[in-house]
């Protein structure tokens, strides 16, 4: 569609962070973002939340990434400017931007509400193509983005919008699956792994009313595991674990991407339980007979569509739930992400794009 | 209870073949079958199906294997003696006995009619213990067998009988799936490999409306295919098949026991498609991503409870459907088993009891 298409005549200079190929630390550089068409919305970036995934795509660690790079889809901002037919933003409101800003709009996934199933594929947030597919996407690392209405998110009040950010991301990415695979009340859950999703997944599980056990590698997450909201703790270094907690669980939320062995945690299940893998650690090998047995499930689930992360955003504020963060400001980014790799963070760094609006 | 306990000093003699050893062909032999008690069915063996199983558990190929050992658990006979408190047959019944003759009959499974998945464990009809943990059980390569009246299935009227067999097994390993699983009217099914199992999921999907496509390495099972009532058929052995359907299936039933990539079939689901394996093939790795990307299911099942059974057997005989079968001898048993391994065999082999009657 014309209206949606870059006007490279148009552009908005922006201050950005970038990583300029895979072996570079981010540094600032300068985007242009493209004058708001007639059903764009112009955002000023408030708060990015800082994704594993922006550190693999950034260091090109699965493969394709496309450089200069600008990292970012958990964004929360303020809208400056509307197109002529935008309906649904007014300046001032205050909304989200997630893993990806369009989607073909036609295809099946597409018209069920399901656009991160994109069968033409969905224009990520950044390391992507405008649906023109050539003009690079630039993510939230910097103070201002341009987005289709459709692609944008309310954030309801009541909701911190520093704790926010990540619900775009980390957020949906535990909500979708816990939804769509039916948790229900009383079900117990076990979330393995506790890091930005893993977190998100224990408060999700917890308001949903599922009785939440956390697998974790560190016995040091107990504590903070039970105030997030969990009822229980299993470390599983231990292969006692294993045996100890056979059949125990209807549902089991993996967010772990180093590899683990699926067939000891599918072990866990009960009969008819359900094992869903939000992380994509190395290929594992896989025993048929783990599923077999006793009738089990493996499943994948990825991000959510726009509709629902805008569900999940709206049970967030009626909730009370939102992401545990540590602020930072842009400059920290790269020591941030050291502390990320040694798993130093209490859930998700979030930086405030002040600290580059004041520098530029 | 007293009354399903072996009854050492009331036995019945009874002509076998079992294998001695792992490594011994089967032969003649002589077990001796208990008396029915007061809720026991005593029945004459007409027909046994050979079960790819039969060859793993007497090679010992599955380890823990019970020696000597007679294998079978697709048989059909005829009720000649019922204890006092049988209601439900009669002397004259034509009846079946699939993969177990006993469970716990407590546990939350066996009290879901899913006694396959009992929490105790099943007791295999051969190649196990009956509940007392002592007494080997011995299949249907015998020409009588006494079987508790919960564990015993009606064969309804219209199924040729020596193709009934292959339902206990075969059967009802495929029908269960698709049935637990949804498998709806119009969907797109794929049937992973074309034997014992895979002709009779092609037969079930047919009947169940499902647009049926035989995946196999095998070009001259084409014509086969069809017959049985596939719409399609895809060889499996060229690597274009994975990209050029990729997407295309609903539900795939995967019969194959030899390893293959798990990967390359996910490929070829549908966004929120799944894929059931039956087969057990050495672990293979599993790429979360296969499964993540369009929120695809990887999952199992293993026969099916009785009731289940039942139902699957009615709807045989609703759909007149029965397995293909080459009728042989117990005399030719050590044959058809190396004719299975060279996968020479549509789709079934079966053994006529009379063969062992007229030799004892």
């Amino acid at each position: 569609m014309m209206d949606t298409v870059v006007q490279s005549q148009n552009t908005l200079k922006t201050p950005a962070y970038a990583a300029q190929t895979a072996k570079a630390a981010l540094a600032p550089w300068s985007i242009e973002r493209r004058e708001p068409g007639p059903h764009d919305v112009l955002i000023d970036i408030l708060y990015c939340g800082v994704c594993h995934s922006d550190i693999h795509q950034a260091r090109d660690e699965w493969g394709g990434s496309i450089f200069p790079m600008v990292p970012g889809h958990e964004i929360i901002g303020r809208v400056v400017k509307v197109g002529e037919h935008v309906k649904k933003w007014k300046p001032g409101h205050i909304v989200g931007v997630g893993c990806f800003v369009d989607s073909c709009r036609r295809c099946e996934a597409c018209r069920a509400g399901e656009e991160q199933y994109c069968e033409l594929g969905m224009t990520l947030t950044y390391n992507g193509y405008e649906r023109d597919g050539k003009t690079p996407t630039y993510g939230g690392y910097s103070t201002q983005i341009t987005v289709d209405e459709n692609y944008v998110l309310n954030i309801p009040k009541g909701v911190p919008l520093e704790r926010a950010a990540p619900l775009l991301c980390a957020g949906i990415t535990t909500y979708s699956p816990l939804r769509h695979y039916g948790l229900k009340e009383g079900d117990r859950l076990g979330v393995v792994g506790l890091g930005g999703l893993g977190h998100m997944a224990v408060k999700f599980g917890h308001a949903m009313g599922a009785h939440v056990t956390v697998l974790s590698h560190s016995p040091g997450k107990r504590d903070d595991a039970l105030k997030l909201g969990a009822d229980d703790f299993l470390v599983t270094k231990d292969e006692a674990t294993f045996k100890e907690n056979a059949g125990r669980f209807d549902f089991i939320l993996d967010t772990v991407s180093a590899t683990h062995d699926y067939n000891a945690y599918l072990g866990l299940l009960r009969r008819d339980g359900i094992m869903v893998l939000v992380g994509v650690p190395e290929p594992t090998p896989l025993s048929a007979g783990a599923l077999i047995m006793k009738r089990k499930r493996l499943a994948g689930s990825l991000i959510g569509g726009i509709r629902e992360t805008q569900e999940m955003l709206d049970f967030c504020a009626a909730n009370g739930i939102a992401a545990d963060v540590e602020v930072i400001p842009i400059q920290g980014v790269n020591e941030a992400y050291e502390r990320m790799l040694k798993n130093d963070v209490r859930y998700r760094f979030v930086i405030d794009l002040a600290s580059l609006k004041a520098a530029s």
